[in-house]
């Protein structure tokens, strides 16, 4: 990566005080997860219809300049190596240096170091929610705000965004029993 | 990359690539604004009782080192240079390196400018919401992330946190008629 | 009125047991108040733009034959004696022998005893909320499937409907220090 | 109890005009149901806690005289021949002669039929909702405001209060394919 800073005015007290903030394009990358999953009144069941995303982005009042894709709309303990070949792929190609993906929590850590693996040259963040923001997830909202303002300054590599925090791609893991992010110890 | 990193305080000892990232306490200033509006259903007016920020932290399932602290709980137009001077001597005095300031949107850049003429050594970052979150703001809780998240990765100096976005805090304005913020032309 | 009992289409041949229930077409008619009050993030006040009843009867998976008609938007501190002799006149005029009516809380009874004065020989139901729809009310969506129920099987008449019960029209008066309605003593 | 009318002043306009409405004590029977449906964010299933009806009756701001019980909270699916002897037992043995009950939709009718067999000289009235009050459900919210208005009118009966309608106990059916409920042709 080239010496170009990661966002203008970011760095530092003399840039902050004398520019605007330019903000890169970000790829936003929708795979499904609790995120998106919603109540089917006639089956009783939980399941996928379309992505919430762009209404959250709507009441976020977010300005921010997101393309939107829906890869797949699954269970991330659904997901196979292939589903994950195809987000390594398309965060590839994409022509945006920031993604955001949202996913399922249980093997989010997992399709982190899928990417990782795969040594990508830009800022990808992966989030998702404990609740669906359907049923008046606050975590979602939250992570989404998290998420794309993580994707904006960090440097290139692999992050999940959960909890408030960042954790590196390679170093987290979920405690299903607590349903929380935290470091590989 | 080069030698720069854009995260202080993300490295930890030996680098975000190496090892798990180190949050910093995070001092969370309260000051009002729309965010912790009410709705008086006796009066039919809006009015401040406590924050909101406690249960909002609860429901994102945040796991940041966060103390809040109440400094007043007013709408921003009714904020007088004593107020200022109050919430520029907390962010001065307090311990934490990373500070957040909930505010309301009015005057969010005229707090941003006092506090910047006082050239904190700190990151700190202004954010608020449009519509109260008792009134399910969807903003809010977006807007918090992102202001958590900001907080912990800018370089110091004073910013806002806004639709996605975060403006230098000197060149940043509301525009009212749109009810957004952005960049000083 | 004579011994015409409380509910007729629910005797149908032969009683309760006997025959599925026929509900007769109910108007609503809409007048404003805290009901309908939306949040302007442009002033920070409240205001009122269009009815909220549409979308509360379709969340509600209604299927009562109501015909909704907005008489005025308004708070009913506001409310004028030409727009009770409006309100007045509507319920003699239109064709539905069932009328519920959404009503700011303030002046509800003083409508209450000017639709009473007019002796319609209609059921006719008043109701509102504490809190605005807009802002997750619970009391007025609980009010509507209450006051729209009362509509059905009441005696012709004028009535209020809040806090789940129902009052009589001239036998009500709302309690302001506790936001409560309750019999006049 | 004899002849007396189910609510002093419904009687028609002499009555409604002459006297306060006393309304009766009501019990509220708790089955569980969608309305009590909750998600669990460690296994991303729906599950049973406690009943929501305590706060929604709450946020109703109910004054209605009505004890609530929970007699069992499980999915209508899963309701045994056991289960409904249980309710019908409950319902003659409360002190109470008007009864709501919260049941699933699924097999609410079945239970209503149980109900009529037993011949109960009280006023029953069962309801339940589409999507759980913890997904912010309006119609559960509109049902119970639905229920609570019929129940206190009624003659004695057994009724089911979906849709804004009330049906004869033994002249319903639900449509799964449109989610409604509807007479028995």
């Amino acid at each position: 990566m080239p010496a170009r800073p990661p966002l203008r005015g970011h760095r530092g007290r003399a840039g902050a005080a004398g520019s605007a903030i330019v903000t890169q394009p970000i790829r936003l990358l929708v795979t499904g997860g609790t995120f998106d999953k919603e109540y089917d009144e006639l089956t009783g069941r939980l399941f996928f219809k379309e992505t919430h995303i762009h209404e959250m982005l709507r009441l976020a009042r977010s300005r921010l300049p997101v393309a939107v894709e829906t890869l797949m709309m699954i269970d991330s303990l659904d997901m196979t190596d292939a589903d994950r070949a195809r987000i390594v792929e398309r965060v590839a190609g994409c022509g945006e240096r920031r993604v955001v993906i949202t996913h399922g929590t249980d093997t989010m850590a997992e399709t982190a170091r899928a990417l990782l693996a795969a040594r990508p040259d830009k800022t990808v963040v992966l989030t998702g929610a404990m609740v669906p923001y359907a049923f008046g997830s606050s975590d979602g909202l939250f992570n989404l705000g998290s998420a794309l303002s993580f994707a904006q300054v960090l440097a290139p590599g692999v992050y999940v965004a959960m909890n408030g925090l960042s954790f590196a791609g390679d170093q987290v893991r979920k405690d299903r029993e607590r349903g929380i992010f935290e470091p590989v110890p």
